[in-house]
């Protein structure tokens, strides 16, 4: 029997290639896309690209303006820092309070309702240690809240949060992909691109993805379209 | 120095009392209110007035569309129970999954946000065992979570969810906010109202209303409107 799982796929390369890792282990993906009150919209129709790409059995967008509280330079004025070298020990201003809580609080409530006690979101501790809930100890803290969150959870199902990149950098994650087929030219990295979605090459994301390709001696399709 | 409290408003009377015995401790009111796609509107209504009655700070209404996942009779086409006596050990279908952890987590975003450590959520384990998110346990595992989850958590801030109704019953409750002088004829609590706003007395949450202000022999103002 084939088993559901619920995906956090947010058009970026990680995402992207996490759901792909749960698809080649045989899960059926639902797709959920959260609109959070970032700045531009590109992510959301590489969203709608890669889950298409990915052939999900269902893709909910799902809008939840976290820029109704700010705190982020993602979802208020405040500018995305560029042009820096990446300090993997500071919380660089684009962290989301409290984003990846409420993104896998809206999967479980999602998988409860499909049957799926399987939770999949691209989070890679190595790459950028700087976001707190994107660590081990806390996708280990949400999996045991989940149980004792739910209906399902006081029936027995013990939900997992599969996060496959955990121990994966940038280059590790692109070599996967690369080896799983995946067409990376369909997702969006830059947290500031162009008026027409173009990436700006000049902050954080850019920079982490381009120093992955590099790293991998791969070259970037997004960068040739 | 006065502290806030982000504190999860629903316009119903237990969040109302759970917000005034913060205020009573000296908490200064952040509410947050959520509609998740519930059937009816007058929830809202109430807690705007709620919401003026304890002369918040800051009262931000965000839409989180629940109903897109489905799964529960306040978020779908699935009729509310009715008429029944209330069994206090199963999960009845007004559960919405994982609501408390999306709102919980909502919470913990703005609470980040505005620098408050303390979280008020109005649940109570007694009057309706039934909705695994208003355990105890659940509220210990997700402050466990938000200190691991947030920048500020990882800088030492412990966050608080406070849960004072856990050990009351509904007349408890109310009798508790007569003490503090609330009006609760401002609240609502009918999950299915007529299309004018008012309650139906007979669901689950209007007859938990109901025997409570029996039980404390108190007259429901919101009945002599």
């Amino acid at each position: 029997m084939v088993s559901d799982a619920v995906v956090l796929l947010s058009g970026g390369l990680d995402s992207y290639t996490a759901a792909a890792m749960a698809r080649a282990e045989g899960f059926r993906l639902c797709a959920l896309t959260i609109r959070y009150g970032q700045r531009h919209s590109r992510e959301i129709e590489a969203a709608r690209a890669v889950a298409a790409w990915l052939g999900v059995a269902r893709h909910i967008e799902l809008d939840v303006n976290l820029a109704a509280f700010g705190g982020s330079s993602l979802t208020s004025e405040t500018p995305v820092p560029k042009d820096r070298p990446i300090d993997p020990t500071e919380i660089p201003s684009t962290y989301v309070p409290a984003r990846n809580t409420v993104f896998l609080a809206l999967a479980l409530g999602w998988a409860e309702v499909v049957g799926a006690s399987d939770i999949v979101i691209g989070v890679n501790a190595l790459d950028y240690s700087g976001y707190p809930d994107c660590r081990p100890e806390f996708i280990a803290a949400f999996e045991h809240l989940a149980s004792l969150a739910t209906a399902k959870g006081v029936q027995g199902t013990r939900f997992r949060v599969h996060a496959p990149l955990q121990a994966l950098n940038k280059a590790d994650i692109i070599r996967k992909g690369v080896e799983l087929g995946l067409d990376y030219g369909l997702t969006h990295s830059c947290y500031d691109p162009d008026p027409r979605g173009r990436p700006c090459h000049r902050c954080d994301s850019c920079t982490l993805r381009a120093a992955g390709f590099a790293q991998a001696d791969i070259p970037d399709p997004a960068m040739a379209r």
